[in-house]
């Protein structure tokens, strides 16, 4: 795997209070399928906002941009998509270009 | 190490356009000394916006809120802050509750 080929992006989503504990158990599922099935994913962090839980943000990384469009095909995804989208009030993506990487080896 | 310690935050950094390269050089420095001397410092990410290279993204994950308590002492944090004062044009900083922090072993 070479660092200089990872994708990186980040959403920025804003949920339906009211569906907020079911968005979280999707995004939950749908993370932890993608790590433990796709090789190509490297990391993917769900964090909400402290003083505003309603804003999601997730950091993406990816080992390719192939990696990242096989990603959008797995059924994990599409579900994640299909079952969100009526919880979901708005969604902003945006493309990166890393500076530094810097994580602790495991 | 316990995930449910872990303190997560971003920073939404704008940079002077014409100190972008320096602002680079600077927090990749920062970045590569913390991960490798702070035992409490799982991850730091820093990426730019594609579509506005000058607003960086720093996507961070410390063990313990001790742990980055202890980041903000350390020299080469102190020097980071001291160098950058001038190449910044707005900071801010967004606590988060994590939901999930999927990523690959090593």
């Amino acid at each position: 795997m070479n660092a200089s080929e990872f994708l990186v992006r980040m959403a920025e989503i804003e949920v339906d209070p009211a569906r907020l504990d079911e968005y979280r158990a999707a995004v939950n599922e749908e993370i932890e399928a993608s790590v433990r099935s796709e090789p190509g994913v490297i990391a993917l962090y769900a964090v909400q906002l402290k003083d505003n839980p309603v804003h999601i943000r997730i950091f993406e990384i990816y080992a390719s941009k192939a990696a990242y469009e096989a990603h959008l095909e797995t059924p994990h995804f599409r579900k994640y998509k299909a079952a969100t989208q009526g919880m979901v009030k708005s969604l902003r993506l945006f493309d990166t270009v890393p500076i530094v990487l810097g994580a602790k080896a495991k």
